[in-house]
């Protein structure tokens, strides 16, 4: 098959400090459709153009940040497989049971070198999107909130890049797509690596403190789309990190911005598509901040520094 | 790997009936970059962002039409692979030597069903995109010209589509995203297969002549870019077929309208992205209208009678 | 002053068939906010950002059409001495007493040559705009319905266009924008006139019969936006007569369709600013199809033909 | 008439370091038409859109910052008109011969209390856009530079406010549209003012020191067009104040940067049509930050102390 293995991001768990808040937000401002809440008293949501039950768990804690972030894999037989090579490669993998989260499969879970817990996944209910399946209608954006169409991909902090970098491209089969280096010219400060063609599916950058969370993302159609999101973001008084703007890294363009609990999130836009037969894009130290902030080329002190 | 096998479209030979005028057209009309021309007289073009070489030949024809359309696989060892599982299918295959096209290595040549030649080929040089791989800038459209993203799909039409749907599925391992069923409701009308997780990567209609181009597709950005190829093409006189509108099927934002030798070509934006867990859509005959083209709900004549 | 006179376009009283399919109609299709009814029976609706009581009128009869089309004028000074001006031309004029329309002044009648009921007033209730004149919030889109910026200006079918032309032009101090001439190249097919430098405030095409309504227009912010009019349309199985394009007159964009009662509508977006120092453009008989839709260059059936 | 007196913004004469290096980045950065230098070595320019011959003039000075800003008025007797009005408010006026600026005619000249000179004029050669006033096609854009429609408002920074406001005002004709209120709730910090229907034509900001410019700004057609101009500023390392966002005052969406000599000028799309009848909009002291810059509700360091 031309796709296999991991297909895409599937989940992503976030800690939040008020839950009723974070439902309340997530549902009014970010748009998204809220699924129902578990016996541990999670609350799940997705977007209406997600076909899977759930794309995003919020769980009440002391702390924000993510619990964890899950791919889902082709069938039952390619996590198998995967759990396999991550074994064989050295790490050691848990399964969560079938049911444990809200119509998800069983899952298989493992910590990466970098100190995040990473999941993989073959089965979560398909519920539909808004349109179904026979004779669709376009999906028109006639309700509250920034409304995106899917989650899209998370960028972690953590202190061993170069063993997270090769664990999914030698065991998930992921491809670096872009790389920003630190002054020495060879280190990594930052890589995008993507299961599909996507400019990316997952992002990390070198961090002194492991386990950290930069953002969690999801997809917009258009930079119009992008500006409307800006506009509701200011309406619902949320703290915006970064407004919209365009990244060198993936030419995607953005708008970084908190949830109520300091979570920091992003509205995404484009990026180019990126096959297996290409080059990686490399950025040198001196031109990190046009990669990560075109317009202004420079980094605010936030991108840095601030993480959950 | 996550994304293997077949990687994407690559190629699309297209017969022209006055070369010189044609590469003018490509040229000026497309915003395509003009790569040079071989011994046997055809031209090449690729886009700006476009790695490899070459994405669109022009070969000088008594009429008009595609000569061929072919696909970049993952490497050699995939494109003796897939030689093989071919022949084991029962096709008969052809593998025309490297540099028969320009800066192309070795093709594996076949037909389908449906009457069309298609090709798999695992190198084509890779000549950089106009703003490199090494901190990039953004690159603005400022030269005249539609200037596409990439050569994006095609659309063919040809009688046995039920056998040329079983071999790009068994054998090169697309995927079916939606498909338009007759007033039987069992046959299909039309079919749009995938190799990646785009909307489309070739499409084929029901039709009682084999071996016909509907249209070539070309990706723009956004719906402004498409507003401003409509632009471009009234200004030099483009016959347009059907002016800017949304397709139902894949959801992208379309321009139908006619090279020089009346070959139909497409700029296309949008499209979700479809993964090999989802569902495929189906239209049924009532609401193929709507289908094609979502706002006015009805095929113009020209869709189902006029191919080369 | 800098602007003066007549000021705007500011309400159009369109009759319909069915007057609580259409109040259903405009409200959920159209996105107008229902304004009240008065104690004949019209229904009234504003947009969201137009501060004025009303914009538009329905009023249920046996045939479509417009019933008349009201500018506001700066203050009641200028409404008498439009009315004296009108007069010294002419024109013969009536008082509709303040009233007669909810929430709305004293208003002058009269007729063009062309046949239609123009109406000028100074007072309509201002009753503030969904966010108000303090600190406001930007105005999201977030409800069903095409959501217009405002009633921007309507073109009407006649007999005498010299003499509707003279009126507008040396009574009520229009200026001429654009026009189309027929094939002897010197008489206009069709006139765009401005009360400001809107690119069009009201226009006029030569025609059989007199009084007639080619289409009240309603202004969209962006293409994006008309994009998403036309969607809604289709989900909402609206006649649409001519799908997204662009005018070459006004260079605005646009969608035609029609209301349920077979009255043409229109979404318009941009048009560049005309002031009174430019000379008008002309559009040649052979390039009246360019001049009307750009992109296809041709008029379709419909557009010299349906009228209500 | 319903559009009279003085009809827009015309000329701009700024202040530049190095008038070569301005001439080739007005031109190539701005994408503006050079047209011409006078015996003063006065560079002149306009945009691709704009009829009349000129509307940005540079001049070779020690001293970034604006010479003049000019207004075109409806004809010679409303220049003489103005004039008289002018002296008879107390404003000390200057005659500048016709032919002093390129393809210019008479020039009223006057300082206001915030310093600054300020000329009308009611003839400049019609040059001509792009496009023509026969047959216009479409004007695509397909050069490099940012390439505005038109020269469109600056922003001003002096003393007496209420002095410059009431002459605009009370002499001009200029409308408020918008203000912005200081601590005290009765002190004008900013005022919106316009001669037409556009949400500013003027604007100015209380500042300790007189005859200061904010900016110049130059307006675009779309948001993706405001996106286009960030690309190209960062492609050309233009030094950018404030990235692509939304003002609160007017809606409009905006980029503020620098030329080479440290002018700030702005890429303005948008902001609503406001006509005479209409209540300005009032803008307290504490949300002064989401008036000035909608996303991020505060204002940086630069908005209030970077002028020239």
């Amino acid at each position: 098959m031309a796709i296999t293995g991991v297909l895409r991001p599937g989940h992503a768990q976030i800690r939040v400090l008020d839950l009723e808040e974070s439902v309340k937000w997530y549902t009014d401002v970010m748009g998204l459709k809220p699924m129902g809440r578990d016996a541990q008293g999670r609350a799940y949501f997705k977007t209406r153009a997600e076909r899977d039950h759930n794309s995003v768990v919020l769980r009440q804690a002391d702390q924000a940040g993510l619990d964890f972030f899950g791919f889902k894999v082709l069938d039952k037989a390619t996590l198998d497989d995967l759990e396999q090579k991550l074994q064989a490669f050295g790490v050691k993998t848990e399964r969560i049971p079938a049911g444990e989260m809200l119509e998800t499969g069983e899952r298989v879970r493992f910590n990466v070198p970098t100190g995040h817990t990473i999941e993989l996944y073959a089965e979560k209910t398909n519920v539909g999107n808004a349109t179904g399946c026979l004779n669709p209608e376009v999906d028109v954006i006639d309700t509250p909130g920034i409304t995106p169409i899917r989650m899209d991909h998370c960028l972690l902090y953590g202190g061993d890049l170069d063993g997270t970098k090769e664990l999914f491209e030698k065991v998930l089969g992921f491809n670096l797509v872009e790389r920003v280096k630190l002054e020495d010219g060879k280190t990594d400060l930052g890589i995008w690596l993507t299961c599909s063609a996507k400019a990316h599916d997952i992002a990390f950058v070198r961090h002194a403190e492991d386990s950290k969370l930069h953002h969690v993302s999801f997809q917009l159609s258009s930079w119009e789309q992008v500006l409307r999101a800006a506009d509701i973001m200011s309406k619902n008084r949320v703290s915006i990190d970064v407004s919209p703007t365009r990244h060198g890294v993936t030419n995607g363009t953005t708008i970084y911005f908190f949830d109520p609990s300091g979570n920091r999130l992003e509205t995404f836009c484009g990026g180019y598509d990126h096959y297996p037969d290409m080059e990686p894009i490399t950025w040198t130290w001196d031109e990190v901040g046009a990669g990560i902030f075109y317009h202004n080329r420079k980094l605010n002190d936030a991108f840095l520094s601030v993480v959950t």
